[in-house]
């Protein structure tokens, strides 16, 4: 078996340096075109080709995942998901030297990001968060060819390969254990709807109140950010009869609603129970510690990257379902006011 | 001026398809070595060269920055510089269709990322953050020909280009503004001092106290997160003589310190006055509002782009100096205690 042609091979059938066969091969300004010329015959007549270079210089493969973000950066500042996720995606292909190609972009910019990273192929593959109602992306990435993998429920994935990890039992657990603490008017603060995890949130809010025979609280949108969160808050506790429990969609919302309820003299969890979703690292030191939900965001994007690999080498691959989030009970929730 | 050869150009030469041209350049499987030879034949005749095709195919350029970060993904997570960085780096970038490869990584293993980039040309420069002291990687950048840009005082950069934006201004501002309300004692809970940024925040508290003629509170480590502010709050709060005012490295260590002095007993700002570093998104909705410093990070996002951007272009570029950070007050701080 003949060795592959490199570099040095080139240079010395070119007559020229390995840096000038470098700068040639590359596309470097500097480089005459006749020069430029006489490289890549060279290399032609060797047989040298990009890949037997180090693995990222080969056009076959970019060495990188895809992760695109349409949020405000504001959003994901406060969001303690994306951090761990990324640290998980980056454990797994970080060890090969792969990165995480991430780009933020807005929702209507979305698909001409996702149509340059298929055209100039840099990246393998791309995982696909905050999936939206009707989301154009699934349906996109099979037309641009560009392997995917949804992080959420299989259903919201329209075939794609899926990795799950369910809130529903984190939230009916919350929800239970304020009912057993004789909470009855149980309000919730949702997040955006059109997010695929915000509306289930909300609906498994719905259902285990419906389940357990309780009438559904005032429902109001927070937008997963502090500033809304306060505004809900404030709605709320202004109410000719305020809710004695409110469930956040995220920590954000939580956070803000309790100082909310602070400035307005309302007791936590005295006379207001306050749960939150995320676990969010700060969430501990608020006063009260927030309870909240722990999902395991960073084994969710170890979880991911592996589905992606295999996706990648096999065309498809089975669906991922991980250990649902677990309800993380704090101080910030107590017996229902009597009255 | 002769019109630049094609794919269509290249196949026509070859006698071979487009398709063809397109795997053989790109050393996909499938193709016959011969095809390809003969391929990379017609290309070296025709002069095409790969960055004829879309820019982000070509070998001379990668179309994405590199942003490697030895952080903890807890401590990222965070932290709002970076996803503000972040979206300011990406509204110069991603509108020419080029992304941000991320790196989460450790201080041990950084060299070997960035090494990687490199020899694989993934990324066509790199910001540099989290600047350390006898920091490596600008003789680093240097020896691997890597296009860099320094987030950072010009003095950490070893001759590299650097992007600053000042500190100071805004903790002198804070300090000024305490002793004018009566406070003698004033504490200061430093970040990991490795951190050029950390020391900076600390000199600045030192100099400032030292021009006011007070003495230097004490000052315990915080390690910029809730867990470290937390423990030196308590530690600073059960003193003999406690300050009655603490200064914090950053929003995160400032956040929990709010919450231990409120798990003490110590009210807010009328027995300890509070600041924080970062105007982080949920500082004004902690009770109370915590008063801050807000630096452009989106703006200092945006400028070590360009920087990077005309680095690449021209081998250097000149400093730049961006509005320094500006305190924010908030009702965290007031008079201090009699007494």
């Amino acid at each position: 078996m003949a060795r592959k042609p490199t570099i040095a091979d080139v240079a010395q059938h070119a007559g020229v340096s390995r840096a000038t066969v470098s700068f040639a091969l590359n596309d470097r300004p500097g480089i005459a075109e006749e020069t430029k010329a006489r490289v890549l015959a060279a290399a032609a007549h060797l047989g040298w080709t990009p890949s037997h270079q180090a693995r990222g210089l080969s056009l076959g493969k970019a060495g990188a995942f895809g992760l695109v973000l349409a949020r405000e950066a504001e959003q994901i500042g406060a969001d303690p998901f994306f951090p761990a996720f990324i640290a998980g995606v980056e454990a797994v292909i970080g060890q090969r030297g792969d990165g995480l190609m991430v780009h933020l972009t807005t929702p209507e910019q979305e698909q001409g990001v996702y149509e340059r990273l298929a055209a100039r192929r840099q990246v393998d593959g791309v995982l696909l968060t905050d999936l939206r109602r009707d989301d154009p992306r699934p349906p996109l990435m099979r037309e641009l060819g560009l392997p995917a993998v949804v992080v959420g429920q299989p259903e919201w994935g329209g075939g794609l390969t899926a990795v799950s990890l369910d809130d529903e039992p984190a939230y009916a657990d919350a929800i239970r254990r304020l009912t057993d603490l004789g909470h009855r008017r149980i309000a919730h603060v949702e997040g955006p709807q059109e997010l695929r995890h915000a509306h289930r949130r909300r609906t498994a809010w719905e259902q285990t109140l419906r389940a357990l025979g309780l009438p559904e609280g005032p429902v109001l949108p927070g937008g997963f950010s502090p500033e809304g969160g306060a505004r809900a808050t404030r709605e709320l506790l202004t109410l000719p009869e305020p809710p004695t429990a409110i469930v956040y969609g995220n920590d954000l919302a939580a956070m803000a609603g309790l100082s909310v309820a602070q400035e307005l003299g309302v007791r936590v969890p005295d006379q207001l129970s306050v749960v939150g979703y995320d676990d969010a690292p700060l969430t501990r030191y608020s006063y009260p510690p927030l309870a909240s939900a722990r999902a395991d965001a960073r084994g969710w994007g170890e979880a991911a990257a592996r589905a992606l690999d295999a996706v990648i080498a096999l065309g498809t691959a089975a669906h991922v379902e991980l250990p649902p989030a677990q309800f993380v009970p704090r101080a910030s929730i107590g017996p229902a006011p009597r009255g």
